[in-house]
């Protein structure tokens, strides 16, 4: 199929002519994503909001996009719905209104949105002389990138005849005007520990099996994550995935009974515990989130960084410190 | 294509003889649903959830599984995904494990899910000799059905050549065994009320239309929610579907203000609500939903059913009734 090249033409749909040099239409968009406050994290949220919805971890135990076969897989009509997906939270997170034919109208322009966890978008052949949000996130490097772009016929690869969707060519990549360009997405923090440390991921979610029932299993598991991921902020959405399991914070209170007497605290956002993070140096959760440490008695002459609780002052245990019980915190 | 008649062979995969006349791997996996305690209501709350999440009215406004175009619609590719999600919602419900090639493993048997919203199931080529989970939704009529069956040839329909994919005879739907056969899926209010009073659901989204802004558009539907729909339980998808923003709950708690000058309170579940509702013989609302209710100033004499706050004794508020302020309640 040859698409129709335009001439300095307005398009019937009224959209401004797209082959002006400054193409107004694309400014005004471009310039109304960039006025958006904190667009760059909140664009960031957007995709690991929609990447964690359909990876569904509190059900599923999946923290990784990217597994095709066998347990843990990801179906391809998942994949497909989570351009639907970062479409949906895109609209309601910068409350973008609906277009048509086009998804959205940004600054009285309709713009289409692409999604895509690989190296190019999709472009249908209705995007022709209409603005792109092209979209992309890769969960395995952290990065994402947001750009605009108005397509014709020479920014797409020369697709067969017939084809009715073609990609964004090399020299159209050229012409997208950024919006983030070198986005980092907020972590997914199994996915990392699978990368850097896979012994450590095996371990936490085998820390069940041996156990046989339901709900306890969970427990074994999340006592495992805060055992072996410490020091580190461990997120809602890490929590729940390893709990696989309805309420998988109460399952991250409870580890703190559990681990207890092996010195092990887990932080969360409520008094005492923020002032014990800040005092120890250790990141400070927020609601939702924990931080676990396992703890040392300090003697009084250490000047390592302390927190007192009950009377008894405290640091961040290292190899040949002797092993305590951690204090009970009532948080 | 035709599919090779099973003459009383043991399948490869080792599944029981599926010709044997009592089926007893079919026998098992009955007898493992039905015994699952309370799995009616938990096989609709599945549906629900599915549907209400992929609906997703929080982010969306939707609350109509059944609209193709225009404002509204659920993509072909939402509709497909609803299959998958009510596959992971099933499972972790149920706690079922995971089966290879199929779905599911119940009672040592490898299981397919196999959901629809419309009135028959594809049924893909290898599942033939499983035994399918066949499950069924649709919001609209508020049923939804369970069963299962061994695939045989004939039980499907007779394809044209090629076809990769079968339907459920009318002779093949008489042999289902019915783990659920009349089940009735949580309410849709917004769709039911669609249905029998449209002029409701159309004024409470328009209450917003000439408010421009953020934020309290969603107030402003909300309110006009618990002003339209009294008596009745609003739950929490209903709530934070017309208000279409973060925290919609907050927007029902916010209406109360809003509604006080019109003799309107809004039951909650907290103290004293839950005794508000069952003196004035209104259902009691759980965590996230609410009843609203227009009160009236009783007289002494009066023997309608009435509560007392602050001294004074209201009834609900009927045709011909004096309009008053509602009492000031803490929740």
């Amino acid at each position: 199929m040859t698409y129709e090249a335009p001439l300095f033409t307005i398009p019937s749909d009224g959209t401004p002519c797209p082959d002006h040099p400054d193409d107004p239409g694309l400014t005004a968009v471009e310039k109304w994503l960039l006025d958006q406050r904190d667009h760059r994290r909140r664009f960031g949220q957007v995709f690991r909001r929609a990447i964690d919805e359909v990876l569904d971890g509190q059900r599923t135990g999946r923290y990784d996009l990217y597994i095709k076969e066998g347990l843990g897989r990801v179906e391809s009509t998942e994949k497909t719905y989570l351009g639907t997906k970062v479409e949906i939270v895109t609209r309601a997170e910068f409350d973008l209104g609906y277009g048509s034919p086009m998804d959205y109208v940004i600054a009285g322009q309709h713009v289409d949105a692409k999604f895509t966890v690989g190296g190019n978008w999709m472009i249908p052949k209705e995007a022709m002389h209409h603005i792109c949000l092209l979209m992309r996130a890769d969960d395995r490097t952290g990065a994402f990138q947001v750009g605009i772009l108005r397509i014709k016929p020479d920014v797409l690869t020369a697709g067969p005849n017939g084809d009715q969707k073609r990609s964004v060519s090399a020299a159209g990549k050229t012409r997208i005007r950024w919006i983030v360009q070198d986005g980092e997405l907020p972590d997914n923090l199994l996915l990392r520990l699978q990368k850097t440390e896979p012994e450590t991921v095996r371990d936490i979610f085998r820390a069940s099996d041996d156990y046989r029932g339901s709900g306890n299993g969970g427990q074994l598991r999340v006592n495992e994550l805060f055992r072996r991921v410490r020091g580190r902020v461990v997120d809602r959405t890490t929590v729940v995935t390893v709990a696989t399991q309805h309420d998988g914070l109460k399952r991250a209170r409870d580890a703190r009974k559990h681990l207890g007497p092996e010195g092990i605290i887990v932080i969360g956002h409520l008094k005492p515990y923020p002032q014990i993070a800040e005092q120890l140096g250790l990141p400070v959760p927020e609601k939702g989130s924990f931080v676990s440490v396992k703890l040392t008695e300090l003697d009084e002459h250490s000047t390592r960084r302390s927190t007192v609780i009950d009377g008894v002052r405290y640091g961040i245990w290292a190899e040949g410190d002797p092993t305590c019980e951690a204090p009970g915190i009532k948080g």
